[in-house]
Order: C-alpha cells, then sequence, then structure tokens
C-alpha cells in the first residue's frame, strides 16, 4: 500500500489542532483538542501523539499510509534541528527537541516548521495561492505573522527565521512593539496594538463612543474598533483607516522584496471583510509606484484555521516524503 | 573543446563593461567601451556584440569555449522575454529586445538580468558573498538598487521587478522618491538624497560649511556631505548619521524578510569605508530585535565594478549554460 497521507499538527498556545491530508492537499480528517501547555512539553508532545494517532484512524486509514507527520509551530526555533526554542504562548518551554519526540511517539518521519510559513505553505498548496508560485500570506491575528513562497519554496531564511513580516520597521522611532524593536508595522496594524492605539487615543482625550467601554471596566479589541468605526466613530474610523494603510504599507514593501503574483491576508481581523480589504487595496494602489504595472492580487486567504496542519503536512511531504518514498524504493 | 567559459555584459548608461570568466567564476579578460546610448539600441547592442567578441579575443579563447552571453542591463525590464521595457539612463529605448539581439549578433545563448541582481549574484558567485547560500546586496549609488540570493537562487519576481530594496517604504508619507512613493529608503540614504537633504537643510537657513559651495555655485555631493562630516561639520554629520541609520533599518528589514547570512553593501558610498560600515553596523545591533540572534553579518562587498559582468556570466551559465550543455550532449 503506498504511503500516500501526510499527517500535519498545528501546535497553538491553546489548541493542538492535528488532520490527515492527501498528497494532494485533501483533508481526510481533522480535530481539535486543548493543548494544556501548563503541564509541560512531555506532556503536550504525548497529545500530539495521541491526537495524530486518532486523525489516522478517524480517516480509516494505518501508519503505513502516512508519509510522515509536520508540525507547524509558534515562536523562536530551529527548523534545521527541529527544535522549539522559546515560545512566548508555551511558557516554560525551553529548547524542546519536538521533531525527534514526535518522529519517535509516531514512528513516523517528523518536520518542524513555523506555524505561520506552515499557514503561507497550506495556502500556496491548497488555498488562496493555489496556482501561484509566488506569494505572500500575512496573518493578522494579536501579532502580525508572515510567511513567503518563491517559486514554490518556503523562504525560511540561514537562521530559521525568515519572514518575520510583522517586524519590518515602517516608521524609525516609532512606536515600541512586543518584539523590542521601535515601529515595527505589528506595533500598529496587528488587532492588539489596532484596540491599543485606539485606547491610548480615548486617555489621551479623543471623544469616542468607545469611551463607553472603559467606563464600564470592558476592554476594547479589534473588532470593537472595527463595529464603531462602522458605526461612524471619528476615532475609530481614523484608527482603523491607520491599519489599513499600514497594512497596505507592508504589502508595497513585499511588492518590493520578493515581487510575488499574489498576497494574502488571513487571520482574525479578516472577519472584517471588505471593510478591511476595500481600503488595504485602495492605500496599496495610491502608496504604490507607477514605475511598472507589478501590483500583486491583494487577497483573502480562503483556509481559515486549517491553513496551519495542512502547510505542516505539506513541507513534511516535500523535505521527509520524498526521502521516505525513495527508501522504500531502493 | 568544452564550453568553459561565459561572458558577461554589464549594461550601463555610461559605459559597457564585458568580461570572460570561467565557470567558476575567475576573470579572464575584461574591457570597458562606452555605451553611446544617445545613438539608440541597434548601435549599442553592435558595441556590446564587438566588446564580447574582443574579450573573448583578448582571453586567447574562440567562441566555441563559450557557454553563453549573460547581460545585466538597468531599470525596468522583463527576464523572461530578455526584453528591456524603459532605462532611466537609456533615454528613447522602449521594449528593446536585447537578448535576442545579442544571441543573434554573438551565435551564442544569451539571458537577460537586472544589474542589480546581477550584482549580487556576481558577489554570491566569486565576491563577498561567496560561502554563503543566503545573503542580500544593496547597491549604494545615485540611487539604492537590491539583489536577493536564498539558498543560491536569485529572487527574481514574479513581475521580474524582485528586489527593489531601494523602494522599501520606511517613512509613511515621507519624503517623495524619484519612483513616485513616499517615504523610500533610497529618498533618503540614496547618495543623492543624502545630498539633496544636505543642501534643503542649508536652503531652510541651517549652518555648515558646506554653504560655501552653494554660495561659490558648486554643487553638493554626497562625498561633499561626508568630507564635511569627518571634519566635524554639525549639519553634515546630521545628514550622514540619518543615511547610516536608514541603511541600518533596511538591513534589519532584510533579516526580517530573507533572514540572510551576509547583507553586502556595494555602490560609490562604500568609498567612505568605516566611516560608513562602523554606523550601519551600530544603528543595526541598536534597532534590531533582541528576540533571536539572527544578526547578518553587515559586510562591503568585495568586486566593485566587476560584480555586473560577473553575475551576468554566472546567471547565464545557470539559465542558459546548463541547456547548452545538455544539447551538446543530446
Amino acid at each position: 500500500m503506498a504511503r500516500d497521507h501526510v499527517v500535519g499538527v498545528d501546535l497553538g498556545g491553546t489548541n493542538i489542532k492535528v488532520g490527515v491530508v492527501t498528497t494532494s492537499g485533501n483533508v481526510i480528517s481533522s480535530l481539535s483538542v486543548p493543548t494544556e501547555g501548563q503541564h509541560g512539553p512531555d506532556h503536550v508532545v504525548n497529545r500530539m501523539v495521541t491526537a495524530a494517532l486518532k486523525a489516522i484512524e478517524a480517516a480509516q486509514l494505518t501508519k503505513d499510509r502516512i508519509l510522515a507527520v509536520g508540525i507547524g509551530a509558534p515562536g523562536s526555533m530551529s527548523h534545521k534541528q527541529g527544535v522549539i526554542i522559546s515560545p512566548p504562548n508555551l511558557p516554560g518551554w525551553s529548547n524542546v527537541p519536538v521533531r525527534d519526540m514526535i518522529a519517535k511517539g509516531t514512528g513516523l518521519p517528523a518536520n518542524l516548521e513555523n506555524d505561520a510559513n506552515a499557514a503561507a505553505y497550506g495556502e500556496y498548496w491548497a488555498g488562496g495561492g493555489r496556482g501561484t508560485r509566488d506569494m505572500v500570506l500575512f496573518t493578522l491575528g494579536t501579532g502580525i505573522g508572515g510567511g513567503v513562497i518563491i517559486d514554490g519554496q518556503l523562504v525560511r531564511g540561514f537562521f530559521d527565521n525568515g519572514a518575520e513580516l510583522g517586524h519590518m520597521i515602517v516608521h524609525p522611532g516609532g512606536r515600541l512593539c512586543g518584539c523590542g524593536q521601535h515601529g515595527c508595522v505589528e506595533a500598529y496594524a496587528s488587532a492588539h496594538y489596532t484596540a491599543v492605539r485606539a485606547v491610548e487615543a480615548i486617555k489621551n482625550g479623543e471623544p469616542s463612543s468607545l469611551k463607553a467601554r472603559l467606563d464600564k471596566g470592558l476592554t476594547i479589541d479589534a473588532r470593537n474598533v472595527e463595529d464603531a468605526a462602522r458605526a461612524g466613530d471619528p476615532l475609530a474610523r481614523r484608527i482603523w483607516d491607520e491599519t489599513c494603510r499600514y497594512l497596505a504599507i507592508a504589502c508595497v514593501n513585499m511588492q518590493h522584496f520578493s515581487n510575488p503574483q499574489k498576497i494574502l491576508l488571513s487571520g482574525g481581523m479578516i472577519g472584517a471583510g471588505a471593510y478591511l480589504l476595500d481600503p488595504v487595496r485602495k492605500y496599496f494602489l495610491e502608496l504604490t509606484w507607477k514605475a511598472a504595472q507589478d501590483y500583486p492580487a491583494i487577497e483573502f486567504a480562503t483556509l481559515g484555521n486549517d491553513a496551519g496542519f495542512i502547510g505542516a503536512a505539506g513541507l513534511a511531504m516535500a523535505e521527509v516524503g520524498g526521502q521516505v518514498t525513495a527508501r522504500a524504493e531502493s
């Protein structure tokens, strides 16, 4: 029986998402379990292994049909060594050799990637980037992540920190970002900082309908800013508009870096739909050069939360699967 | 006799530089002739062909020892079609099929690349980037160009406009760049704009020793700014310092994009030596994140003006040469 499926695992701070994917990118089964990161790496790796085996069972397959297990994981990591270094959302983890632990636990070859890179590869392989060879993904959530595909290859970087696109500096000496730099695009246009900018403006005395939330002791998130902007609140409109404008600048910069055919936006913020996409596209065309008509299509990603495990599976197939097939044939 | 050499041609607005290079990147012969672009494309292509044949002769070789001719050319172009679209420094040129004209004129396979991309490949193959697989080149001249090598491959981009690194926006709504955008790094840190910023400050009444040049009807260039800064002129020091700081930000952004092992600086401005390199390195470490120690080495390129024709030769070998060899063997 051919090894014609791959397992993808997306390790998040809250949930582990696992799926079985065919070698042409179709999802056969998937499931999600709480991470329980507070119990430490051994516990979490056991949960990942168990979830992977359950997903294989749910797909009505046996392990001899699986090429490899691909893992997407957050934070600083070494793809080459298969080690998670220090994920911000898994406190206490330090230099965990997840790849080899998963390989041992499942008895299958394993491969470790950055989660945003995996999501980009998933969209390239099976989502909004299908049919392109050159694309960029921005993940717009609490932070801003990114992934770049050039001629069908994922950009990992010499130090395995490629495509940390949220940390491109677009405002020298600007806002302090969580990463320690000043003026990162993330420090303006992520969901977290969009909300923070609104709260700061209100605390500085700018009038806004959002102030009522603060007065009631409630927090403000990016969705609240979006809703207030849609309802006509001038401060919320300005903040939302600036967010869209910064995202457009990030797109211009990617146009001039890898010059992709498509730029995809994903993550929680794309829930705003055209209210996000239309101004990003408008500002992109306004702010980019006219020296060449090299304008990437700016679109939404299509795989939602599945992009991570699908891409992790695809990358594992590309990295490990080929070797396995070769070995089986030799 | 094996085809074990490649010809590289660097087409500039002022001069055509041609060299014969071995398949391991050693220059056997080189020469430079005026471009005479005012006489039009046919005339210039004839000069390129003649120069290529002369360089082969100077290397004491015959054409049957040459794999291919590689061309590096400025401005907007199509690598895929081998067409120069509208080079700013060759006025009147429009959609010139240079690749096929050179192939016809020399009787050899030809390949066309962007000149800064060719220079980056030259440094990667035979210069300051040797031994790396992931590097970035910034060309610091009148404008700022760039080239990116990822895992040994040149980033050309879907629209053949990859690595236009001078046009990354680092200052939204900032200075108008020659490309039509606002706030490009080129609009601050190129030789041209470094001088322009000094002139503007003087015209705005800031005192400076450089004012004497303007009073005499002389122009101010980046070298004048550098000299005045070295001599202690406060305005020139501020301008030079800002230039170095913007270049450091461009390096930070490339760290987060392709995450290279090395970033090389080339072009006229590196004549300033440590007076440029030291502050760029200092600001890089000051401005970049501490989240990971993924710091590329920032160094000067080593091939000077030869990088363009060497890289054009290397890329022609990679693109066309392989096919020629295959054809000869079939």
